[in-house]
Protein backbone atom coordinates (compact mmCIF):
# COMPACT_ATOMS: atom_id res chain seq x y z
CA UNK A 1 0.00 0.00 0.00
CA UNK A 2 2.39 2.52 -1.47
CA UNK A 3 2.30 6.04 -2.85
CA UNK A 4 -1.31 6.83 -1.98
CA UNK A 5 -1.62 10.86 -2.26
CA UNK A 6 -2.35 13.10 0.84
CA UNK A 7 -5.70 14.11 -0.90
CA UNK A 8 -7.14 10.36 -1.37
CA UNK A 9 -6.58 9.40 2.31
CA UNK A 10 -8.23 12.78 3.54
CA UNK A 11 -11.21 12.02 0.86
CA UNK A 12 -11.24 8.03 2.64
CA UNK A 13 -11.38 10.27 5.71
CA UNK A 14 -14.52 12.07 4.49
CA UNK A 15 -16.05 8.65 2.96
CA UNK A 16 -15.76 7.06 6.56
CA UNK A 17 -17.53 10.15 7.97
CA UNK A 18 -20.33 10.14 5.71
CA UNK A 19 -20.72 6.17 5.84
CA UNK A 20 -20.76 6.53 9.84
CA UNK A 21 -23.44 8.96 9.07
CA UNK A 22 -25.27 6.70 6.69
CA UNK A 23 -25.19 3.63 9.32
CA UNK A 24 -26.38 5.35 12.61
CA UNK A 25 -29.73 6.08 10.17
CA UNK A 26 -29.79 2.17 9.19
CA UNK A 27 -28.93 2.78 5.43
CA UNK A 28 -27.01 -0.89 4.21
CA UNK A 29 -25.83 0.03 1.01
CA UNK A 30 -24.44 2.66 -0.47
CA UNK A 31 -23.70 3.86 -4.30
CA UNK A 32 -20.79 5.56 -5.34
CA UNK A 33 -22.56 8.18 -6.92
CA UNK A 34 -24.52 8.63 -3.37
CA UNK A 35 -21.14 8.81 -1.74
CA UNK A 36 -19.36 11.56 -4.46
CA UNK A 37 -22.52 14.01 -4.40
CA UNK A 38 -22.20 14.03 -0.33
CA UNK A 39 -18.49 14.52 -0.54
CA UNK A 40 -17.84 17.09 -3.29
CA UNK A 41 -16.30 14.80 -5.60
CA UNK A 42 -17.44 12.44 -8.58
CA UNK A 43 -18.46 8.47 -8.72
CA UNK A 44 -15.56 7.89 -10.75
CA UNK A 45 -13.01 9.43 -8.18
CA UNK A 46 -14.99 7.37 -5.28
CA UNK A 47 -14.84 3.87 -7.53
CA UNK A 48 -10.75 4.68 -8.56
CA UNK A 49 -10.05 5.74 -4.32
CA UNK A 50 -11.79 2.49 -2.78
CA UNK A 51 -10.61 0.15 -5.38
CA UNK A 52 -7.34 0.66 -4.28
CA UNK A 53 -7.53 -0.89 -1.28
CA UNK A 54 -9.44 -3.93 -3.31
CA UNK A 55 -12.61 -2.97 -2.35
CA UNK A 56 -15.25 -2.92 -5.45
CA UNK A 57 -19.16 -2.22 -4.94
CA UNK A 58 -21.38 -4.49 -6.68
CA UNK A 59 -22.87 -3.27 -10.23
CA UNK A 60 -26.84 -1.88 -8.97
CA UNK A 61 -26.32 -3.10 -5.35
CA UNK A 62 -23.42 -0.63 -4.57
CA UNK A 63 -21.05 -0.90 -1.26
CA UNK A 64 -22.17 -2.46 1.73
CA UNK A 65 -21.80 0.32 4.34
CA UNK A 66 -20.83 -1.83 6.67
CA UNK A 67 -17.92 -3.46 5.18
CA UNK A 68 -17.19 -0.34 3.63
CA UNK A 69 -16.73 1.21 7.47
CA UNK A 70 -14.74 -1.98 8.65
CA UNK A 71 -12.56 -1.91 5.94
CA UNK A 72 -11.70 2.41 6.09
CA UNK A 73 -11.21 2.31 9.88
CA UNK A 74 -8.21 -0.63 9.43
CA UNK A 75 -6.74 1.54 5.87
CA UNK A 76 -6.90 4.65 8.31
CA UNK A 77 -4.79 2.56 11.00
CA UNK A 78 -8.31 3.50 13.28
CA UNK A 79 -8.48 -0.42 14.75
CA UNK A 80 -6.62 0.16 17.22
CA UNK A 81 -6.09 2.89 19.86
CA UNK A 82 -3.21 5.64 19.32
CA UNK A 83 -1.39 6.60 22.93
CA UNK A 84 -1.22 10.85 22.29
CA UNK A 85 1.12 13.28 23.86
CA UNK A 86 -0.22 17.27 24.01
CA UNK A 87 2.64 19.39 24.38
CA UNK A 88 1.56 23.03 25.37
CA UNK A 89 -1.31 22.73 27.82
CA UNK A 90 -3.44 26.34 26.38
CA UNK A 91 -6.48 26.73 24.53
CA UNK A 92 -5.55 24.70 21.84
CA UNK A 93 -4.94 21.60 23.43
CA UNK A 94 -8.37 22.21 25.69
CA UNK A 95 -10.23 22.14 22.37
CA UNK A 96 -8.89 19.11 21.58
CA UNK A 97 -9.84 17.48 24.68
CA UNK A 98 -13.49 18.13 23.88
CA UNK A 99 -13.32 17.31 20.31
CA UNK A 100 -16.07 15.27 19.41
CA UNK A 101 -14.91 12.79 17.20
CA UNK A 102 -11.39 12.46 18.96
CA UNK A 103 -11.75 9.53 21.51
CA UNK A 104 -14.46 8.26 19.60
CA UNK A 105 -11.36 7.42 16.69
CA UNK A 106 -8.80 5.91 18.72
CA UNK A 107 -6.61 9.11 19.90
CA UNK A 108 -6.28 8.91 23.27
CA UNK A 109 -4.64 11.93 25.18
CA UNK A 110 -2.33 10.00 27.79
CA UNK A 111 0.37 12.87 29.07
CA UNK A 112 0.25 16.38 28.87
CA UNK A 113 3.44 19.18 28.91
CA UNK A 114 4.08 22.83 29.37
CA UNK A 115 6.74 24.86 29.98
CA UNK A 116 4.82 27.30 32.38
CA UNK A 117 5.48 26.37 36.33
CA UNK A 118 2.22 27.78 37.19
CA UNK A 119 0.80 24.82 35.03
CA UNK A 120 3.16 22.19 35.98
CA UNK A 121 2.39 19.48 38.61
CA UNK A 122 -1.65 20.78 38.39
CA UNK A 123 -4.63 18.67 37.13
CA UNK A 124 -5.62 20.06 33.65
CA UNK A 125 -8.45 18.32 31.67
CA UNK A 126 -8.02 15.38 33.73
CA UNK A 127 -4.30 14.99 33.95
CA UNK A 128 -1.11 15.76 35.68
CA UNK A 129 0.50 18.29 33.98
CA UNK A 130 4.57 17.71 33.28
CA UNK A 131 7.03 19.94 32.68
CA UNK A 132 9.21 20.41 29.67
CA UNK A 133 12.16 18.96 30.83
CA UNK A 134 10.72 15.68 31.55
CA UNK A 135 9.56 15.62 27.75
CA UNK A 136 11.58 12.27 26.51
CA UNK A 137 11.33 10.35 29.72
CA UNK A 138 7.29 10.63 29.43
CA UNK A 139 7.32 9.66 25.98
CA UNK A 140 9.10 6.42 26.20
CA UNK A 141 7.19 5.47 29.48
CA UNK A 142 3.97 6.28 28.35
CA UNK A 143 4.33 4.83 24.72
CA UNK A 144 3.44 7.50 23.05
CA UNK A 145 2.56 7.43 18.96
CA UNK A 146 1.74 10.96 18.43
CA UNK A 147 2.75 14.30 19.92
CA UNK A 148 0.57 17.50 19.34
CA UNK A 149 2.44 20.52 19.56
CA UNK A 150 0.46 23.16 20.77
CA UNK A 151 2.98 25.67 21.54
CA UNK A 152 4.06 29.05 20.68
CA UNK A 153 5.89 29.33 16.84
CA UNK A 154 9.04 30.44 18.52
CA UNK A 155 9.79 27.44 20.75
CA UNK A 156 8.14 24.61 18.24
CA UNK A 157 11.34 23.24 16.23
CA UNK A 158 13.30 22.68 19.35
CA UNK A 159 10.45 20.57 21.30
CA UNK A 160 9.94 18.74 17.96
CA UNK A 161 13.89 17.30 17.43
CA UNK A 162 13.12 16.29 21.09
CA UNK A 163 10.28 14.77 20.45
CA UNK A 164 11.30 13.03 17.29
CA UNK A 165 14.80 11.90 18.77
CA UNK A 166 12.30 10.07 21.63
CA UNK A 167 11.10 8.26 19.41
CA UNK A 168 7.48 9.50 18.16
CA UNK A 169 7.15 9.34 14.48
CA UNK A 170 3.49 11.16 14.33
CA UNK A 171 3.60 14.87 15.08
CA UNK A 172 0.17 17.27 14.44
CA UNK A 173 1.58 21.17 14.68
CA UNK A 174 -0.81 23.25 15.67
CA UNK A 175 1.94 25.80 15.48
CA UNK A 176 2.08 28.38 12.49
CA UNK A 177 5.08 27.75 11.67
CA UNK A 178 6.79 25.18 9.25
CA UNK A 179 9.05 22.19 11.11
CA UNK A 180 11.95 20.44 9.79
CA UNK A 181 11.35 16.41 10.28
CA UNK A 182 13.07 13.08 9.25
CA UNK A 183 11.39 11.40 6.23
CA UNK A 184 9.82 8.79 8.47
CA UNK A 185 8.15 10.93 10.34
CA UNK A 186 4.76 11.49 9.59
CA UNK A 187 3.60 15.21 9.97
CA UNK A 188 0.61 16.95 9.63
CA UNK A 189 0.17 20.75 9.94
CA UNK A 190 -3.25 22.68 10.99
CA UNK A 191 -3.24 26.09 10.63
CA UNK A 192 -6.80 27.80 11.64
CA UNK A 193 -5.20 31.01 10.07
CA UNK A 194 -4.50 29.99 6.97
CA UNK A 195 -7.64 28.01 6.36
CA UNK A 196 -9.28 31.21 7.00
CA UNK A 197 -6.95 32.79 4.36
CA UNK A 198 -8.54 30.62 2.07
CA UNK A 199 -11.88 31.77 2.80
CA UNK A 200 -10.46 35.69 2.86
CA UNK A 201 -9.33 34.62 -0.76
CA UNK A 202 -12.48 33.89 -2.54
CA UNK A 203 -14.19 36.54 -0.56
CA UNK A 204 -11.84 39.65 -1.43
CA UNK A 205 -11.20 37.93 -5.10
CA UNK A 206 -15.19 37.70 -5.68
CA UNK A 207 -15.42 41.14 -5.38
CA UNK A 208 -12.60 42.51 -7.57
CA UNK A 209 -13.71 40.24 -10.11
CA UNK A 210 -17.37 41.65 -10.45
CA UNK A 211 -15.66 44.96 -10.53
CA UNK A 212 -12.71 44.37 -12.49
CA UNK A 213 -14.65 41.60 -15.05
CA UNK A 214 -12.07 39.12 -13.91
CA UNK A 215 -8.89 38.39 -15.90
CA UNK A 216 -8.06 34.58 -17.25
CA UNK A 217 -5.72 32.57 -15.73
CA UNK A 218 -4.27 29.01 -16.25
CA UNK A 219 -4.61 28.00 -12.82
CA UNK A 220 -2.59 26.22 -10.44
CA UNK B 1 -8.22 36.04 -11.32
CA UNK B 2 -10.65 33.31 -11.80
CA UNK B 3 -9.26 29.10 -11.34
CA UNK B 4 -6.83 29.52 -8.90
CA UNK B 5 -6.83 25.93 -7.24
CA UNK B 6 -7.39 25.37 -3.41
CA UNK B 7 -3.80 23.92 -3.19
CA UNK B 8 -2.53 26.88 -4.96
CA UNK B 9 -4.07 29.44 -2.44
CA UNK B 10 -2.73 27.26 0.48
CA UNK B 11 0.86 27.54 -1.11
CA UNK B 12 0.68 31.55 -1.13
CA UNK B 13 -0.14 31.48 2.33
CA UNK B 14 2.10 28.99 3.10
CA UNK B 15 4.73 31.76 1.28
CA UNK B 16 3.65 34.71 3.13
CA UNK B 17 4.06 32.86 6.52
CA UNK B 18 7.69 32.17 5.49
CA UNK B 19 8.55 35.84 3.73
CA UNK B 20 6.73 37.07 7.06
CA UNK B 21 9.65 35.13 9.06
CA UNK B 22 12.49 36.42 6.47
CA UNK B 23 11.38 39.84 7.03
CA UNK B 24 11.64 39.65 10.80
CA UNK B 25 15.40 38.41 10.25
CA UNK B 26 15.96 41.23 8.04
CA UNK B 27 16.28 39.46 4.79
CA UNK B 28 15.16 42.21 1.83
CA UNK B 29 15.54 39.22 -1.14
CA UNK B 30 14.74 35.59 -1.38
CA UNK B 31 15.39 32.58 -4.38
CA UNK B 32 12.35 30.50 -5.82
CA UNK B 33 14.89 27.98 -4.48
CA UNK B 34 15.20 29.06 -0.60
CA UNK B 35 11.12 29.71 -0.84
CA UNK B 36 10.44 25.94 -2.31
CA UNK B 37 13.21 24.63 0.19
CA UNK B 38 11.58 25.72 3.39
CA UNK B 39 7.50 25.09 2.22
CA UNK B 40 7.95 21.33 0.88
CA UNK B 41 7.21 22.62 -2.90
CA UNK B 42 9.63 23.08 -6.42
CA UNK B 43 11.49 26.36 -7.29
CA UNK B 44 9.44 25.80 -10.33
CA UNK B 45 6.07 25.38 -8.51
CA UNK B 46 7.54 28.17 -6.66
CA UNK B 47 7.64 30.53 -9.82
CA UNK B 48 4.45 29.20 -11.76
CA UNK B 49 2.73 29.93 -8.46
CA UNK B 50 3.93 33.36 -8.31
CA UNK B 51 3.77 34.46 -12.00
CA UNK B 52 -0.18 33.58 -11.75
CA UNK B 53 -0.30 36.99 -9.99
CA UNK B 54 1.97 38.56 -12.01
CA UNK B 55 4.93 38.88 -9.96
CA UNK B 56 8.28 37.65 -11.38
CA UNK B 57 11.44 37.75 -9.38
CA UNK B 58 14.94 39.06 -11.27
CA UNK B 59 17.36 36.76 -12.59
CA UNK B 60 20.52 36.32 -9.74
CA UNK B 61 18.49 38.55 -7.67
CA UNK B 62 15.27 36.54 -6.80
CA UNK B 63 12.37 38.40 -5.21
CA UNK B 64 11.47 41.76 -3.01
CA UNK B 65 11.00 39.81 0.59
CA UNK B 66 8.90 43.50 1.45
CA UNK B 67 7.14 43.94 -2.07
CA UNK B 68 6.04 39.64 -2.30
CA UNK B 69 4.68 40.04 1.38
CA UNK B 70 2.65 43.32 -0.23
CA UNK B 71 1.82 41.38 -3.06
CA UNK B 72 0.77 37.89 -1.43
CA UNK B 73 -1.57 40.06 1.52
CA UNK B 74 -3.21 41.95 -1.35
CA UNK B 75 -4.30 38.78 -3.38
CA UNK B 76 -5.00 36.80 -0.23
CA UNK B 77 -7.57 39.65 0.84
CA UNK B 78 -5.69 40.25 4.12
CA UNK B 79 -5.15 44.13 3.38
CA UNK B 80 -8.18 44.89 5.35
CA UNK B 81 -10.38 43.81 8.58
CA UNK B 82 -12.61 40.90 7.95
CA UNK B 83 -15.54 40.65 10.75
CA UNK B 84 -16.02 37.21 11.98
CA UNK B 85 -18.80 35.73 13.87
CA UNK B 86 -18.33 32.76 16.06
CA UNK B 87 -20.94 30.56 16.97
CA UNK B 88 -20.99 28.23 19.78
CA UNK B 89 -18.79 29.55 22.54
CA UNK B 90 -16.56 26.63 23.49
CA UNK B 91 -13.79 25.20 23.72
CA UNK B 92 -12.80 25.46 20.08
CA UNK B 93 -13.91 29.32 19.67
CA UNK B 94 -11.65 29.97 22.81
CA UNK B 95 -8.90 28.60 21.09
CA UNK B 96 -9.44 30.80 18.02
CA UNK B 97 -9.61 34.06 20.75
CA UNK B 98 -5.79 33.16 21.75
CA UNK B 99 -4.78 32.29 18.09
CA UNK B 100 -1.13 33.68 17.39
CA UNK B 101 -2.32 35.07 13.82
CA UNK B 102 -5.86 35.39 13.90
CA UNK B 103 -5.71 39.25 14.58
CA UNK B 104 -2.00 39.75 13.19
CA UNK B 105 -4.17 38.66 9.61
CA UNK B 106 -7.20 40.88 10.23
CA UNK B 107 -9.68 37.99 11.31
CA UNK B 108 -11.86 40.04 14.35
CA UNK B 109 -13.95 38.50 16.05
CA UNK B 110 -16.93 40.72 16.33
CA UNK B 111 -20.14 38.46 18.04
CA UNK B 112 -20.44 35.45 19.87
CA UNK B 113 -23.33 33.42 19.61
CA UNK B 114 -24.57 30.18 21.93
CA UNK B 115 -27.77 28.30 22.40
CA UNK B 116 -26.91 27.52 25.83
CA UNK B 117 -29.05 30.04 27.89
CA UNK B 118 -26.65 29.65 31.08
CA UNK B 119 -23.81 31.31 28.71
CA UNK B 120 -25.88 33.79 27.12
CA UNK B 121 -25.79 37.57 28.61
CA UNK B 122 -22.04 36.28 29.79
CA UNK B 123 -18.90 38.05 28.98
CA UNK B 124 -16.74 35.28 27.80
CA UNK B 125 -13.54 36.13 25.98
CA UNK B 126 -14.13 40.06 26.22
CA UNK B 127 -17.55 39.80 24.12
CA UNK B 128 -21.08 39.39 25.39
CA UNK B 129 -23.05 35.71 24.46
CA UNK B 130 -25.47 36.62 22.22
CA UNK B 131 -28.33 33.79 21.98
CA UNK B 132 -28.64 31.78 18.69
CA UNK B 133 -32.33 33.19 18.72
CA UNK B 134 -30.51 36.84 17.32
CA UNK B 135 -28.79 35.38 14.86
CA UNK B 136 -29.10 37.01 11.25
CA UNK B 137 -30.33 40.37 13.42
CA UNK B 138 -26.69 40.53 14.84
CA UNK B 139 -24.87 39.00 11.67
CA UNK B 140 -26.43 42.42 9.11
CA UNK B 141 -25.94 44.76 11.98
CA UNK B 142 -22.29 43.47 12.68
CA UNK B 143 -21.80 43.61 9.08
CA UNK B 144 -20.23 39.92 9.41
CA UNK B 145 -18.24 38.62 6.38
CA UNK B 146 -17.34 35.38 7.75
CA UNK B 147 -19.11 32.44 10.37
CA UNK B 148 -16.96 30.09 12.17
CA UNK B 149 -19.37 27.19 13.19
CA UNK B 150 -18.06 25.40 16.51
CA UNK B 151 -21.14 23.85 17.25
CA UNK B 152 -21.96 19.97 17.69
CA UNK B 153 -22.29 17.91 14.51
CA UNK B 154 -26.18 17.61 14.74
CA UNK B 155 -27.03 21.06 14.52
CA UNK B 156 -24.45 22.70 12.60
CA UNK B 157 -26.56 21.96 9.07
CA UNK B 158 -29.57 24.11 10.16
CA UNK B 159 -27.24 27.01 11.72
CA UNK B 160 -25.31 27.19 8.44
CA UNK B 161 -28.43 27.87 6.48
CA UNK B 162 -30.02 30.41 8.63
CA UNK B 163 -26.18 32.86 7.99
CA UNK B 164 -26.43 32.06 4.35
CA UNK B 165 -29.84 33.16 4.27
CA UNK B 166 -28.61 36.80 6.30
CA UNK B 167 -26.41 37.31 3.94
CA UNK B 168 -22.90 35.59 5.13
CA UNK B 169 -20.49 34.19 2.44
CA UNK B 170 -17.64 32.49 3.80
CA UNK B 171 -17.91 30.01 6.34
CA UNK B 172 -15.07 28.16 8.31
CA UNK B 173 -16.42 24.86 9.58
CA UNK B 174 -15.37 22.96 12.77
CA UNK B 175 -18.41 20.79 13.39
CA UNK B 176 -17.20 17.18 12.24
CA UNK B 177 -19.74 16.85 9.64
CA UNK B 178 -20.17 17.96 5.61
CA UNK B 179 -22.11 21.11 5.07
CA UNK B 180 -24.47 21.93 2.14
CA UNK B 181 -24.06 25.80 0.91
CA UNK B 182 -24.97 27.32 -2.02
CA UNK B 183 -21.90 27.98 -5.29
CA UNK B 184 -21.31 31.53 -4.37
CA UNK B 185 -20.55 30.61 -0.54
CA UNK B 186 -16.88 29.90 0.46
CA UNK B 187 -16.79 27.20 2.84
CA UNK B 188 -13.50 25.26 4.29
CA UNK B 189 -13.51 22.13 6.84
CA UNK B 190 -11.15 22.20 9.49
CA UNK B 191 -11.17 18.83 11.13
CA UNK B 192 -8.67 17.88 14.00
CA UNK B 193 -9.75 14.17 13.73
CA UNK B 194 -9.34 14.09 10.32
CA UNK B 195 -5.47 15.59 10.26
CA UNK B 196 -4.96 12.87 12.60
CA UNK B 197 -6.35 10.35 10.74
CA UNK B 198 -3.64 11.27 7.78
CA UNK B 199 -0.79 10.68 10.42
CA UNK B 200 -2.72 7.52 11.66
CA UNK B 201 -2.83 6.15 8.24
CA UNK B 202 1.21 6.64 7.77
CA UNK B 203 1.93 5.13 10.93
CA UNK B 204 -0.55 2.22 10.51
CA UNK B 205 0.58 1.84 6.81
CA UNK B 206 4.43 1.83 7.20
CA UNK B 207 4.13 -1.01 9.88
CA UNK B 208 1.95 -3.04 7.61
CA UNK B 209 4.51 -2.29 4.96
CA UNK B 210 7.74 -3.76 6.71
CA UNK B 211 5.72 -6.51 7.66
CA UNK B 212 3.93 -7.68 4.59
CA UNK B 213 6.47 -6.68 2.07
CA UNK B 214 4.36 -3.82 0.83
CA UNK B 215 2.28 -4.20 -2.44
CA UNK B 216 2.48 -1.65 -5.31
CA UNK B 217 -0.34 0.98 -5.93
CA UNK B 218 -0.50 3.82 -8.74
CA UNK B 219 -1.45 5.81 -6.11
CA UNK B 220 -4.92 8.41 -6.12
Amino acid sequence: MKKVSEPTIGRLSVYLRLLNKLEAEGHETVSSEELAKRSATTAAQVRKDLSLFGTFGKRGLGYSVGELVERLRSILGLGREWRVALVGAGRIGSALFGYENFRQQGFFIEAVFDSDAAKVGQRWNGLIVRPASELEDVLREELIDIAVIAVPAAAAQELVDRIVRAGVRGILNFAPTSLDVPEDVALKNVDMALEMEGISYALANRKTASESGGKENGGG
